[in-house]
Formats: structure tokens, C-alpha cells, sequence
């Protein structure tokens, strides 16, 4: 077979580690692809900056036309990122009969079915394994490996960031903002970090798992969201207390009437593999009608890791895999049984709680009662003793922590409401999903 | 595409399994197959016995020659299990111009060049997923998902019969003994459980995963092994008091000058992932040299997680992917770039002791003298106060807990015999592995 070209286009981290494993281990890659897969064109914005030897003979270009209009071409790599440019470039690269490999979650979460009706209509596959979890080969897990299943539930750990910044807290007893100042020295956080904090990002990619495992055509705005920009460190040490680690997590479960979706701080127990998933790393865990429980964790990002990824959709392409697989999964399709997403209101979970109430008579009873009176029923406390005093020497407000069995969203939300009311109840409560 | 038909040999727990998802989800598995497959023919030692309700319209027979003479028969399932009998239908049903899907790890530990041999010749797939880590999809996530990667090393819980005991040992606090009759009895362990829990069955696993990972030619009988079978609670429990938890691993680590294969209790780190895979499951952990480190977790037998794996290999073999796979895999080939395989005595491990020493002054300087003497260095030491008095009144002995750094494994077994000639040892010693 003679070799497959590949114009990649952006050259930044993941780029320049593609770049890598093709040109140095390029006999590795062309025995496991059946042909060489070579590096013909790389499109950056400045073409004057120095590049490594990885990118001796690549041409270097600031114009993805140059790239597209190549009939030598067989494969545009889609690393910039962003939404709009790489949107025309996908598409472009598609209407000129390319196959394409993506690494954008963005882009799919916003755009998965315009592309992916180009893809239909031009006869070629877009892979997209690097989107989500980086170097975890969890599209290709749940589409091919795990193909004989109906997945019941996923709930995954997708941001290396948010998971480092938890870590920290978590093990060193650190605040949030000095957390995230310290993953930002060391690289593991943007200067501007919103989209990873406040849980945007997960999200993007909840959406793509979403339709992978469930067929589900959803919105990263149609996600509801949580992140961990509010998280105090007195939560996490409760949950310590009652033998849970809490991290960021992407939710989504078959449920009756439809699939439950959200992405927000949990608590996992921490004999769960999910609770000892640390730093920058990534997991998920799919629950299959099968398989039962399996779990797949790895680096969800960087240089390598992420270019794993990438390379393995080149190599994919190369074979004729992803072809089939393309046809065979058909993602994003034009014809979709629409799968309902539940309201969030509508949707089910255990939850951990905290209040913040006057050391008082009564004020435990007041709580419960609140709670059984819309039918959610407690699974465990915790109160300790009062130790400060308000300014008048009586005894200061105590956290009241209790752990809820499976309650229905809109039933918790309308007692802590009533909770919220009372009079002995000093701050707006806390309340966290729990993982089972 | 017209349907592919399928020939099954077995029908025991998992060709039970099999035929429930190819019945029962028969709408789930053409769509992802791209065709229809229909389970036309079962092999079974005996016709009469009555089976449910996924076998209608099935042909039950006791002749393997009828499915195989059959020209619409596309592809065999071997699940009959055993080495014999399955290795002439794998072979038959090549040889008739079947592709082949097999659960068979015994089959492909110990025959797999003669196996794919045969493939080639009659250039159809012999598909293995079920064969290793049951419903762990790992065959395909390291020969596809991970393509890109050289594996640099691999530890993996592969019987989930030793994992289900030990959780019961480590949890329970229970004996052997015990923990394996409870297995038996709930069926996690067989009446017969000699091949689990003397490593063989993870021997025959770690065999076929040192070819797909490395390209190594490896028979079980040339991995060391040793079983969970003469583990004692005593080393459960320091393991505990030092933070490890012990599992059987089989572990394999690209080394200088050739692969390290072996097969044993190992202790795990509480934190890493591997030592929070309790009871029956499964967990590979996988180190590549672009994706870092990676971890795939789930049940590792049974009906419905290897019938999971068996399931997603037809619908491989339906859509056309697996014929790709196993050309550009080409496992065990004709002419193997022969990886050298690390005679046991030159790889190097973490090292846990357990000594039971005479409570006098200068034996522990003994030990540490010994050790030293090899270039053994220690890393931690537990020894307690002496509890137990001897017959003369005198402090009975006491067990000395050492874990040393990276050693080579001679060095340790000459140390080792050293040490068990002191005459203030007063039992051989205990030692097992500690992985990083």
C-alpha cells in the first residue's frame, strides 16, 4: 500500500508530539498502519519560528488551503483548536475528500452534527479519539470494544486540572485559589482557567461521551454544570471523615424516562478505584448491560499523551479502520431516535449536604423533618461540638453534615429551599452529588 | 451486507452468554455490525439436554464437522475450553476458511504460533479479546487504542478466583483456607481451584499479553510463577501496616537487556489504582512511552462480561475491522524479531521479607549485613515487641519485616539463602514482590 500523507493543521503542544512519535518511531507506525504515514504539511500561524529536527521536510505553511487542495494529501490532523476556525477547516477538509482526525471536544460539542453530516455526505471518517480523556482510548473502548453492550451509566473524571487542583486540596489540606495558583506554576493550569474550573470543559466532553455511548445529540449548554471554583476545604475534609474523596464528575446514567446528565463536584467513596485517581490524571467508568463495571484511566492531556491518541486515529486511518468504524457507528447520525435527556429536576442522586445551623434544641429535628417531608431520607450525619463562640459568648454556629439516600433533584432542591428559610440556619447550604 | 452466521463450539456459561446478547439484542448487534448475526449452529457434547429460550431455531449438535463443512457458517466461536479438542476445531475451521473467534487462553499460551500459523496461511482472523481479562476490552486497546505506543510495562490482576480470595483475606481477615472455601461456595472458585491459585491461569494470561504488547514468544511453563496458595494473613496484614495491599500479578517491564515476565503476590501501593480492584475483577495496568501510564478495570470472567468480549469480536469480524487488525498485528509471527526474554535470576524488583528471627542483640545487623553484602539497600523496616514467650520463658522469636529497594533477583536469593542459615532465623524466610 503506499503511504498515507498527512497534513496536520496547528502546532502547538499536541501538534509538535504528533510530529514526534511520527517522525521518530516512523517504522513503528508504518508496521502497525501497513504503510509509512508521513508528515507532509504542517499549518502554523508564523512560519518564520523555529522548529526541532522532528520537523525536518515537513513543509511549513500559514495557509490550510495549500493543505486541502494537495490531492496527496489523504488525512487533515485538526489540532488548533478553538471553535470557528477549525469548524471551516474540518468541513473544507471534508469537502475536498480528506479524512480527518480531531482533537477538538469543542468543536464536537458544538458542531458534532453539521461535521458529522459532511462526513456522511463526503464518504469519509472523522476520528476523534484524542477529544476526550486524551491518551485513554475510550471512544474506541466503548464504540468497538465494549460493542455489544447498552451502556446504563458513565461517570468519569475529564479534566486533569480540576482533578490536580482536588488532589492538592485534598492531600495537602490546601485552599481552592492557592491549589489552583500552585497547578498554574506548574503548568497544569492556564493563566485564564475558567473553562476548566467551572466545569465547561468537562462538559464538552460529557456531551461527546453522550453521544458515543447513548446516541444522544446534546449541547455543552444543555449540560447543568458545577465547578470547583466554590469548593471549600471543609468539605473535603468531611467527606474524608465519612470515607469519600470528592472530585469532578461526569455524570450521565440510563434512567427511567430518559438520560440523566451533569457534571459537578462528587463524592466518590474512596474504596472506589474513581476515588484513587490522582493528580492530572483522567478515568472513566462505564457500567455496561454485559460487561457490568469497567474502568479506563490514563493522562487526559498533554504532549504525548494526547498525541497517543492522535496517532492511533492516524494509524486507524491508515488501516481502513476507521472507515468502518465511521460507518458502523455512524455518530451524530442524520436520521437519530432521539434520546430524551431528563430535566435535571427530574434526575436522581444521593447527596451530601451541609448546613451551617444555631447550636439550639430543635434545629436538628427541624432540618430532618424537612427532609422526610418531601420523601428524602437520611443516610448518615455528622455534627461535632460547637467549638467557637459568638460574640455574645453563647455558643457559634456548627456545620451540620448529612449524607441523603437516592432523592429525586427537584425534591432536594425545594427542602434545602425550606431549610434555607429557617431561622437557625446561619449561611446558604452546600450540597454535592454522591457517586455510587 | 448479507448476515453473518455463526458456528458455536461450547455452550457452557459463556456460549450461553453469547447466544443471550446475539438473541436477545439481536437489533443492537446488527446495527453495530453493519449486518445481521445469527447464531445457526451449536456444538455441544450433549444434544438432548434442554436449553432456554436464546436457542430457538438454533441447530444443536454434537459433531464440530457440521458447522465447519457448513459453507454459510462465516465464523466459528470456539468456547469449549481445554487445549486438545479446541486446538483441532481452531485449526478445522481455518483450514475450511472460517474466521475464528476463541475465549481460549490456554489454547493461545500454548499454541498460538502454530494457531496463527494457520491463520495466515488461510489469511482469516483468529480473534482473542475474551481470552484475556474477560470483559476487558485490553487486546484492543493495546493493539489499537494504543498503537502508537511501545508498552514499556504491564501489571495486571488476571484471575479474578485469586482477587476475590485475597479481598476476602485482606477485608475479612480470614485465612486461606477459608477465604477459598467461601469462594467456592458463593462459585467464584472451582471444585478444582489448583490452576487459578497457583498462578497458572494469570501465566497462560501474562503469555498471550507479552505478544500482543511486545511481540513476545513466551510459553507459560518459561514465566516463574508462584500462587496465592501458601500466602499467610501475617503478610496481609504488615502489608496493611506499611500501606500496600497484596495481589497476584503478573508483570511485565521492557528492561535492559530483554523482557521481565513473571507471576506472583505482589504488594501495591494503597493509592495506586491497581490495590483498589477488589473481589472478582480484573485490572491491567499499561505504561506506554507516548500515553504514560494507563489502567483498564472490569470482570474478568464470567457469563455476561466474556460473552461482552466474545460479542464484540463477531461484530469485528461482521464489519470487516478484525481481518485489518490481525493483518497489520500479525500476532505471533512467521519470523519474529525474537525479544529475549530475562532468565528470572538477572530482573530486578522491590522486595518484601519477612524473617522470623531469635529476639537477640546483632540479628537484625545480621540481616542488614547480609543484604548489605549484595548491595541490597532497605527502604523500610517493622518489628515489633516479642509477645509470645517460648518454652523456657525466654522471648519467643519475632517476625522481622524489611523492604528493600530495586535488587536484582540473584543478588536476593543469594542474600536470602544466607540469611536462612543464620541460626538465629528460626524459619525460612518470606518474600515477595512489591510493584512500583
Amino acid at each position: 500500500m503506499q503511504q498515507l500523507s498527512v497534513g496536520m493543521v496547528g502546532l502547538g503542544t499536541v501538534g509538535a508530539g504528533v510530529a514526534r512519535i511520527l517522525t521518530r518511531h516512523a517504522d513503528r507506525v508504518a508496521r502497525r498502519a501497513g504503510r509509512p504515514i508521513e508528515l507532509k504539511w504542517a499549518v502554523v500561524r508564523d512560519v518564520k519560528k523555529r522548529r526541532d529536527a522532528d520537523f525536518e521536510g515537513v513543509r511549513i505553511v500559514d495557509d490550510a488551503r495549500r493543505v486541502i487542495d494537495d490531492p496527496e494529501v489523504g488525512v487533515v490532523v485538526e489540532v488548533i483548536g478553538g471553535v470557528d476556525a477549525a469548524r471551516r477547516i474540518v468541513l473544507d477538509a471534508l469537502a475536498a475528500g480528506k479524512q480527518v482526525v480531531t482533537a477538538n471536544k469543542a468543536l464536537l460539542a458544538e458542531h458534532g452534527p453539521e461535521i458529522f453530516a459532511a462526513a456522511r455526505k463526503a464518504d469519509r471518517a472523522v476520528a476523534f479519539e484524542a477529544s476526550v480523556a486524551g491518551g485513554i482510548p475510550i471512544v474506541g473502548a466503548i464504540g468497538v470494544g465494549l460493542a455489544a453492550n447498552q451502556v446504563q451509566s458513565l461517570a468519569a473524571i475529564l479534566n486533569g486540572t480540576c482533578n490536580y487542583i482536588l488532589t492538592q486540596m485534598t492531600q495537602g489540606g490546601v485552599a481552592y485559589a492557592e491549589a489552583l495558583a500552585d497547578a498554574q506554576a506548574l503548568g497544569f493550569a492556564e493563566a485564564d482557567p475558567t473553562l476548566d474550573v467551572d466545569g465547561t470543559d468537562t462538559a464538552h466532553k460529557l456531551a461527546i461521551l453522550a453521544q458515543v455511548a447513548f446516541g444522544a445529540d446534546v449541547r455543552t449548554a444543555d449540560i447543568p454544570r458545577e465547578g470547583i471554583d466554590r469548593l471549600e476545604i471543609a468539605d473535603l475534609n468531611y467527606a474524608r471523615e465519612l470515607g469519600y474523596t470528592i472530585k469532578l464528575l461526569a455524570h450521565a446514567r440510563l434512567a427511567e424516562g430518559g438520560l440523566e446528565l451533569r457534571v459537578g463536584p462528587s463524592l466518590v467513596r474512596n474504596d472506589r478505584p474513581l476515588a484513587q485517581v490522582h493528580g492530572s490524571y483522567n478515568a472513566v467508568r462505564v457500567e455496561g448491560d454485559a460487561v457490568g463495571e469497567t474502568l479506563f484511566c490514563g493522562r487526559g492531556a498533554g504532549m504525548m499523551p494526547t498525541a497517543s491518541a492522535v496517532v492511533a486515529d492516524l494509524i486507524d486511518v491508515a488501516t481502513g479502520r476507521a472507515a468502518i468504524t465511521a460507518r458502523a457507528l455512524d455518530f451524530w447520525p442524520a436520521a437519530a431516535a432521539p434520546i430524551a435527556v431528563l430535566p435535571a429536576s427530574r434526575t436522581r442522586r444521593r447527596n451530601y449536604l451541609r448546613f451551617l445551623i444555631a447550636d439550639r434544641p430543635g434545629v436538628i429535628a427541624a432540618i430532618a423533618h424537612a427532609l422526610g417531608d418531601k420523601g428524602i431520607s437520611i443516610a448518615s450525619v455528622i455534627q461535632h461540638e460547637p467549638t467557637q463562640e459568638d460574640e455574645n459568648g453563647e455558643p457559634g454556629p456548627v456545620p451540620l453534615v448529612i449524607m441523603t439516600h437516592l432523592a429525586v433533584e427537584q425534591d432536594l432542591r425545594d427542602a434545602v429551599r425550606e431549610i434555607d428559610r429557617l431561622d437557625v440556619v446561619r449561611a446558604p447550604s452546600v450540597c454535592l452529588g454522591v457517586e455510587e
